[in-house]
């Protein structure tokens, strides 16, 4: 992939899943195709979320009043919020932000719900679009003006021990959830100057894209007390005491489908692990005109088959040469072809050809031999997609000594750059401007020696790479 | 029910739907049992929809200029559109609409996606939040300012004759679909000043509340080409001419929702039709100190056998009285109760009783014949509830022969009432004003003799109401 933003924009456009042509910079169409895929991988989340969380819905609008109450919070955002003026004919009397994220407009709320301990914990999670007016350059599903995709994870508790657990909660969902996407992550803990603003604490989710850039995948923040005291929610305890309730909240948007795009395609185009797939497999019946009938026959019969089976399968029956329908649906990504010919008709056998490694195999065509057969490939090729994108994050992860080490590994090889590093908010900023580089964050580790920066004690091991 | 706008708020609480309490008129949350219904309506109608369509996801913001080109359109939306006028600090050079409807964010990507007549037809759908500046009351899932669920359907077709039939696949989708949900209408086609802005007529379907208004439940429009004249939706024939499209669309909203409370509940709050309940069936164990662990094992394992044969099932082991988690559970509708005390774990049976008419049945515990039961209960309670809501839309459907009866049947009983119309703009609009009713519209029938209201010659039947 020699320009991986070249290859980027082909994919979506090549394997119909977004239109980028929409009237306003930032905000794309989502394609049928691209849409399936898009649903296929919310419900893969939501199936780990709703083992613990409930599904909610809250309105798009947010109050001017609500947005600025908490000063931090809303110093983060202000220069992205987009503000609804006028209702019909006339101005509002108080402007209306489309939500950047949804604290502001779930937490007035949630300060009516929680009155005592047996109301905690509160945990929920939505699924809605976002808007943040971005001036720098846009790229769908990377930096977006529309989120349309934007799964966020609200909780309250009792006590500063629970938030800190479902933090872990969190990021074990994640981790679950990008593993079945057979994408690739580092974990870090944000620096003080990159955290959510509100936030105690952000942990983040990290992937190495092609370029060598790091794009964020997905964020896990530990709340505090800070907005519960902005919004009053406030709970009494066994005690009859009032306290103030814990708050985590955490994230994933569009960039996920980024993510799964970059981690696993190649020169041919899309390729798009079997769990998510619109399709798991294609058939292409070769057909002439003599053996027509004898051959739909034939792959009708394997398409029910398969299907019957659980596995979304699909038949290509349209008249056209068979070559331009395999470069068709290898372009979108398709995990596993099969061919069915006169040939392999006599010999009852189907050619199998995956579209991660190109590898053909002949197969015996009976019931249970061909399901199996096919259950076997795709479960193999979920495992090496996951082997090489999880081979790429860790080839490209280099650990360095000196703080010119980083500066050229960084330049010279991109990815993710580890030091030692004191964990000073200056020494850090330093690093960044002198280098040009983003510290992603800090990894808890065995550190002895020096800040490879600053040569002060180093407490930690610090993540570097450049971002997206 | 004696006051039906109290009723309604008072179940939307109580069953724990939705929260009205959101700090901008108009606009309320999703609360998780809301949600659940919401989810399980959404996939009821895509499930319909999937036979034909796909489904896509358009931007949410439309530029000015795009909403501003189809002249009768905008103008039968611009007192309702919110204005994005703002960017972060700065004022936006041209300001964006929030969705009232997508057929402007929409049709200018067709007229990007259709060239030849092999495009077409084009079938797509999304489910959506849409807005109107409400000026006038606003009410939960009736008359709101966040459109949360906006289920809209548009389609692109060669010839007018498919689009025709396109509004027959519309229609009956939306009958299959009302049907499944039990809920009642009655169709007819809106008259000339009533139709959808921009289309050549609407097909509505309309149910009578219990308050017997009449609530308009979903629309099929027929847009002929006016809109793909507008925004340049062309395609080259088999004889390589070039013609406009002919388009139609369709959709569906939160009323859905509001139809299905209003058709089914009753004095004690919620019934949930078996389709679309959160929980088809909630079993208490009645515990006593002594035989907690006798119960309680009958009861898990009862709930097992229910979930494994793909009944929603959950369990209410709180310590709380039996007699307060009934009350409980019939306030947020749930179809069927089971009850398992110690005298029924003597005599090996278990208590059902049907949330629609309290009727209480024993029924021998042993897996086939629970299962067979509950299912069975479960139909008798969607075909009742169907039966039920049909009656009473039957029953508030008048025909009348005079205005003067029209007049009073409107005042007296509410409901539908129809009668012999000429079809005339003039005499209709004259006939709503004079007597302060709604033309629903028309339905084609041998219909002889005089126009009720101006004593011309008869041509159809049209129905009046009085309407939210």
């Amino acid at each position: 992939m020699k320009n991986f933003s070249e290859w980027f924009h082909n994919v979506l456009e090549e394997a119909e899943l977004m239109d980028a042509r929409y009237p306003i910079k930032g905000m794309s169409v989502w394609l049928p195709r691209g849409f399936q895929i898009r649903k296929n991988v919310l419900s893969t989340l939501e199936e780990l979320l709703d083992e613990e969380h409930e599904e909610v819905l809250f309105p798009m609008l947010i109050p001017e009043s609500e947005l600025a109450k908490e000063a931090i919070h809303v110093k983060g955002f202000e220069e992205e919020v987009y503000w609804v003026t006028r209702g019909g004919l006339r101005d509002l009397n108080e402007q209306l932000a489309l939500r950047p994220t949804s604290e502001t407009s779930m937490y007035p709320m949630f300060s009516l719900w929680v009155r005592s301990h047996i109301d905690l914990p509160i945990k929920v999670y939505q699924t809605v679009n976002t808007f943040r007016y971005e001036t720098k350059h846009t790229r769908p599903l990377i930096r977006v003006r529309e989120i349309t995709t934007f799964n966020e994870t609200h909780t309250v508790h009792a006590t500063q021990q629970e938030a800190e657990e479902e933090v872990q909660v969190g990021i074990n969902i994640y981790k679950e959830f990008f593993d079945e996407l057979a994408i690739p992550y580092s974990i870090s803990k944000r620096p003080e100057w990159d955290k959510f603003p509100g936030s105690k604490y952000t942990m983040a989710f990290d992937m190495i894209m092609p370029d060598g850039k790091t794009l964020q995948i997905g964020t896990v923040h530990n709340l505090g007390t800070t907005f519960a005291k902005t919004f009053d929610i406030k709970f009494e305890n066994d005690g009859g005491e009032h306290e103030y309730a814990h708050q985590t909240c955490y994230g994933l948007s569009d960039r996920v489908i980024a993510a799964l795009i970059a981690a696993h395609g190649d020169e041919k185009g899309l390729v798009i692990p079997p769990q998510v797939a619109p399709e798991q497999v294609i058939i292409i019946p070769i057909i002439f005109k003599d053996n027509a009938d004898e051959v739909l026959k034939f792959t009708d019969n394997l398409e029910e088959i398969l299907k019957t089976n659980g596995i979304r399968v699909k038949q290509d029956k349209r008249d056209l040469r068979p070559g331009k329908k395999y470069y068709e649906w290898e372009k979108r990504g398709v995990p596993l072809r099969i061919e069915v010919g006169p040939k392999d008709l006599e010999n009852n056998k189907v050619v199998t050809i995956r579209r991660d490694n190109g590898k053909k195999e002949f197969t015996d065509y009976d019931e249970a031999t061909i399901v199996d057969t096919v259950k076997g490939l795709l479960n193999s090729i979920t495992m090496d997609l996951k082997q090489r994108a999880d081979n790429f994050q860790e080839e490209k992860t280099y650990s360095v000594n000196t703080v010119d080490q980083l500066k050229k590994t960084i330049n010279k090889k991109g990815g993710i750059v580890t030091a030692n590093w004191c964990g000073d908010s200056e020494c850090g900023k330093d690093m960044e401007e002198k280098y040009g580089i983003d510290i992603l964050g800090t990894q808890d580790a065995d550190v002895e020696g020096e800040c490879v920066n600053c040569g002060g004690d180093a407490n930690y091991k610090v993540l570097v790479s450049k971002t997206y």
